[in-house]
């Protein structure tokens, strides 16, 4: 997998969606170089950036300055950081200050920030005007390899996670390599996560290569870029093939729903559990889950558990801090997640590393069993 | 145009949109048999109904007890009537209900009631889940010829009507017929205002029947299902030739950018004027307004307005009871609207009675120039 490092910084990944084709592009640099990438895209001169406390105080200036200089006109607006602002609450000053900065067609929305500020934003430039354009800058991991991409928005509802939003694909993506660098090692861990997901999906090269050059993508360079590039080509793949996940993009749930179930379960109270980190858990008992099914072997389990554990995931139900409800009430989340049909339980089961496949028939009695041996009262 | 008046009191229009077709059924006694043409097109055997307390007390009881008999489980949600209904406030709820219900993939949301409900309804269904099954049973004149068709949906905003909303397209709609006998005169008027507008757009003929036959209309009986027949199926195919409003659906806003700055300059008070009243208003102004431009002959102008006047709508600013505020305010409400494209102004503007066209250069200094002469402080 060495053909995997290129010499180059900057890399470009096409979502080819018809006449909803985008790019997204990966490396350093990309919020100062913002105003000159969207200007030579788009015609529109008037832009909404809708960011967080958290990245605000660090890269907002650049990219307001950087708009500017190429002639773009720009609000913004500050929203809390964290998982609790993907609601309602925060959606509705978003639209009306889109709306109040006079967007027209060919204006644009600009999400900076990671997966909530991304979601959130994408939600609201998918609904006003029933459907404004969209740019995202993604300043975390997990959102330049996974939420940014792909045009899944949403907010949170009483009843789960990511149940209320739309399809709505960004016109351009701008991830900034240089920005994981203030990333917390925590942060990017859980984005990790997602990295390493991909290969278990159906790149087990890939995996084989992060189990020997994880060290050098936590560090930074040409390594990290790489891993970058594999993880949008692998979503884009799988979001051209399958836009609306009707078949092969739930692929992309591996690990998600009972790590959904686990985020709901400790009230998406970040101190506790974040998105990644619930997906890594949720990677361990899928494939621990395949085995007793007896699809794939006990050692891919352990191999995937081995992994994320050496990179400092979570990998048990048990490293979460803090009491979890029993398993029958786990089991009740997991049935209230979306990938359901008809009472049946659809899981992304795997056999082996790198051999995910969609099941839609998976008795929930089975699941419930399995969850109450890895959580016993 | 005798050809119009069919005996038969059920018709059928079919929206052609490939895999997002569907049947608009029009009779009398489409809402206590909506339990057999649901049951014979839709899997799901859960709904959720979602309605006003205008509409409840008359057909809600009979609408549930159908669904039950073909075996659906339905629960229902009242909202208060009126058009504030269309808001955030009201919207979340609803979506929270049809989560609550655990509506699946084949299960759908129903909207029982007129414009207000059905651009609501549609509206969460077409963001829970990223968009769920949907079933319009319009029960107002306006619902059953336009709101009900096409799957515009959406909410009000601070700064204008519609502006929140996203394209979902209903999977069946049932107009019946009879539950417009309970409609007051005015609320029918309304919703013949937009009848009307179909024969201005590219009917001519239509609109010359609807001026002889116009009694009959109001008085109910086969000549009102085949209006609402012709409306339905004049709305289907302008939709089926441009769903997303790129080009020729934009016709359908015939009167409808004065009409909404009219709505919006009377803070969607019902009391004041209803939609449908300002597009009347609306359509004589773009009349009149096409005239200024020489475009089309003023006896055009004069024609619909004593239509409408003679069907007792409301034609003429000064017809709206308490003040307006000034031209150029008016002006702001119609350039916030969302037919605007890089500062200039769309409008559909006309050559005569049935020839209604897109026109996208409109100078705003002429509007304004228009408004205040129509409307001098």
């Amino acid at each position: 997998m060495t053909s995997h490092v290129m010499p180059t910084a900057e890399r470009k990944v096409r979502v080819d969606l018809a006449e909803r084709s985008y790019d997204i592009l990966i490396g350093p640099g990309l919020i100062a170089a913002a105003g000159k990438e969207i200007a030579s895209r788009l015609k529109g001169r008037k832009m909404a950036v809708i960011t967080d406390e958290n990245v605000a105080p660090r890269y907002l200036e650049p990219l307001m300055a950087s708009l500017g200089e190429s002639g773009i006109e720009a609000v913004s607006l500050i929203l809390p950081a964290g998982e609790k602002t993907k609601s309602f609450e925060h959606l509705i000053p978003v639209c009306e200050a889109i709306l109040g900065a006079r967007i027209e067609r060919n204006d644009a929305v600009i999400a900076l920030g990671g997966g909530v500020i991304g979601d959130l934003t994408g939600f609201a430039a998918g609904i006003v005007r029933r459907g404004s354009r969209f740019i995202q800058i993604p300043t975390s991991l997990l959102a330049q390899v996974d939420s940014s991409v792909g045009g899944k928005t949403g907010i949170n509802s009483a009843h789960g996670k990511n149940l209320i939003g739309v399809f709505h694909q960004p016109d351009l993506v701008l991830a900034d390599t240089a920005a994981l660098d203030t990333l917390s090692p925590r942060e990017f861990r859980a984005g990790y996560a997602e990295v390493a997901k991909y290969g278990l999906i159906d790149k087990p090269e890939f995996f084989e290569w992060l189990e020997k050059n994880w060290q050098a993508v936590f560090a930074g360079g040409p390594a990290r870029i790489e891993a970058i590039a594999v993880s949008c080509q692998a979503k884009a793949d799988v979001v051209a093939a399958d836009e609306r996940e009707n078949g092969r993009r739930a692929l992309l749930n591996l690990g998600h729903t009972f790590g959904h179930a686990l985020e709901a379960a400790t009230d998406y109270d970040s101190k506790r559990l974040v998105h990644g980190e619930g997906v890594a858990i949720g990677m361990v008992l899928a494939h621990e889950f395949s085995a007793r099914m007896n699809l794939a072997s006990p050692d891919d389990a352990r191999r995937v558990e081995a992994h994320l554990k050496t990179v400092g995931l979570p990998t048990r139900l048990a490293d979460i801090p803090g009491a979890l409800p029993p398993a029958d009430r786990l089991m009740e989340a997991i049935a209230q997640d979306k990938k359901v049909k008809g009472g049946k339980l659809t899981f992304i089961l795997t056999r082996g590393i790198g051999q995910s496949f969609v099941a839609d028939d998976v008795p929930s009695s089975e699941v419930l069993s399995f969850l109450t041996e890895k959580h016993p009262r």
